[in-house]
């Protein structure tokens, strides 16, 4: 056997789909976590090293192939930096990505070690 | 819990990495395949739809990143139409890719079903 072979390492990335489409990624999921762990978009976009108008277009572009709303303003208008959390479908899609994220780095592990 | 999560699905894609670089993803592994089955390069591109020559630099680009070959011819030369068969590294890659795509689709299938 090639020794380089034991160099080698497998390498995977996930994504939930909807109807055909991407809906939430590595990028988006990360989004998703810092709006619920911060409860603002804007301090969610900073932790992340983004702007605050990349943020939101991300934001939108999840809501329309969804057809419908993941995340909700707590007080004053959804654009004028109040505060803003995950609606249920926004916390649901986090999970779902998150359980399969983990599902399949376990696995990973477990036959990396064999 | 909205109802298009239930029709939110996770899809993965996998590839292997040697030193940072990408070795073999799905059409590689493909292509080492139809090798290892035809014994022929052009019989593989064929039945993959690929251009001789666009399997070849596929191939090429693989050795490249390996530092070391993944095929042998078994007469005339390489480029010649002569035929082709997997080195031991060759077949340590596909078997290695094999692994764990099988394995990221089950945990993905388990998972799905509960």
């Amino acid at each position: 056997m090639s020794e380089k072979l034991n160099e080698v390492k497998p390498v995977f990335r996930m994504w939930l789909v909807y109807r055909g489409k991407n809906v939430l990624g590595k990028g988006g999921a990360d989004l998703l976590k810092a709006i619920e762990e911060t409860g603002s978009l804007s301090a969610a976009a900073k932790s992340l090293g983004m702007s605050y108008r990349y943020a939101w277009s991300y934001i939108a572009k999840i809501e329309e192939r969804m057809g419908e709303p993941v995340v909700f303003s707590t007080r004053g208008g959804r654009g004028g930096g109040g505060g803003m959390r995950l609606t249920e479908l926004g916390r649901g899609l986090l999970r779902l990505y998150r359980r399969f994220e983990n599902l399949l780095e376990k696995a990973m592990e477990q036959e990396a070690r064999r």
